[in-house]
């Protein structure tokens, strides 16, 4: 019964924002009309919710829960500060990235108006072996998942892709040495992506902290702001900023 | 049994990240041994997760779900180039809200460092009668939402906050005239809230455009370039920006 749920609510893929029933009991392997009932069900807590046209959404009260309560809060707030200041100066794409599974889920993301391309989406995925956040956070990661990388099939998106194991085992070195990833056309022949490492007070890499620029000869200048920023969310996870003085009147924080 | 699963996530408050299962028990108004199966069973799909301590936080998956099919996802992508503008031109707190059940909820939010005090979160909420995103919903609310406000006890948190039904009946039909909500100290003494409102393609109100600036005599200049940014989010989503155009190399979007 609860995986069946599960199952409804996994039926929404990157993107879709509104299915049928019939879609989400394809995609849920479950019958219609079971399909159909849980969908009620869920739709009375919330949690889905019918648009004008009957289509089914994600409910507002269940982004609410996982929104609020999410494990990356604390990442993000001390993050988000730093990364207005680093897309204020950087001027293109700055993103927040952390390792679920086997690629990297995007946390945050800061889009500029006119940027060099990127296919990063708030909450969305990309494969660790083509991405600048992606190789970054395999570089630190348990031996065994990056052994387990390196023997995969490596997808190519550009001629630039890393797709051999000697390559992806070098370019993992690589990032260690330098402590950062630069990808020139990785994914897209005109974008570069670089990503640098965000550390929890213990030292261990938590995150990728990356922006994406133009494939140009400019691409490596950024290096050091990014260093520096990741470096500030770094201290602040480790500092966290006092909570603000709190007022005479009741605080509605909890309301 | 899926709504005791719905309970146990839903014990998860605002600020919570982490709870025992002796706590969400108790808040579920579940046994600890119906809790603590339910938790195991949920952590098993990804929905929860178990920290280094034992204690229970939402799953990375269920963020993930969540996030990306978000029901504000189109109002959230056109608000955001715009709020990010907005937010460093003001340099203050900018937030972005809807209505949800008798509370303004907050769906984006850009904090400034050393900004006015302000106790807004992202999927935070507060009262329609005290804050100014709040009042700006309401005006535009249904009759019959707004009758039932203004018949219902008033919280006060500051001497300023609205309190009485004629109050709140003048200040509703004042937003209307201007067009904005202007709320001088009425959350916290040192801070004024500015709401504007964000329109669909068919000009309902879907959601508020805030800024939170210094109680002081600068404040209702903000005025003007805080409607000049939410005529950008409703012309947006009108006339939602062509997608970038494609890679020839195959699209990771999906990934």
């Amino acid at each position: 019964m609860l995986s069946r749920a599960v199952r409804i609510v996994e039926a929404f893929g990157p993107g879709d924002t509104a299915l049928s029933i019939t879609e989400i009991a394809r995609r849920s392997g479950l019958h219609i009309a079971t399909a159909s009932r849980l969908v009620e069900e869920l739709c009375g807590f919330g949690w889905l919710q019918r648009d004008e046209d009957r289509k089914v959404r994600i409910g507002v009260r269940m982004w609410e829960v996982a929104s609020r309560a999410s494990p990356t809060l604390s990442l993000r707030e001390a993050a988000m500060p730093v990364m207005e200041d680093l897309h204020a100066i950087v001027g293109q794409h700055t993103q927040l990235g952390v390792m679920e599974g086997d690629e990297v889920l995007f946390v945050e993301r800061l889009t500029a108006p006119g940027a060099v391309i990127n296919f990063t989406r708030i909450a969305g995925r990309q494969p660790l072996h083509a991405s600048s956040s992606g190789l970054l956070l395999l570089a630190y990661a348990p031996p065994a998942l990056q052994e387990r990388m390196i023997a995969s099939p490596l997808e190519a998106y550009t001629e630039k892709t890393i797709v051999s194991s000697s390559q992806l085992r070098s370019a993992l070195a690589e990032v260690r040495r330098q402590g950062y990833a630069f990808l020139a056309g990785h994914i897209h022949s005109a974008a570069t992506g670089i990503a640098v490492p965000v550390r929890d007070p213990a030292g261990k890499v938590i995150a990728a902290l990356a922006v994406i620029v133009p494939n140009d000869g400019a691409a490596r200048s950024r290096i050091p702001v990014l260093q520096g920023a990741s470096a500030a969310v770094s201290r602040a996870m480790a500092y966290p900023a006092p909570p603000p003085s709190r007022p005479t009147e009741p605080s509605i924080l909890n309301h």
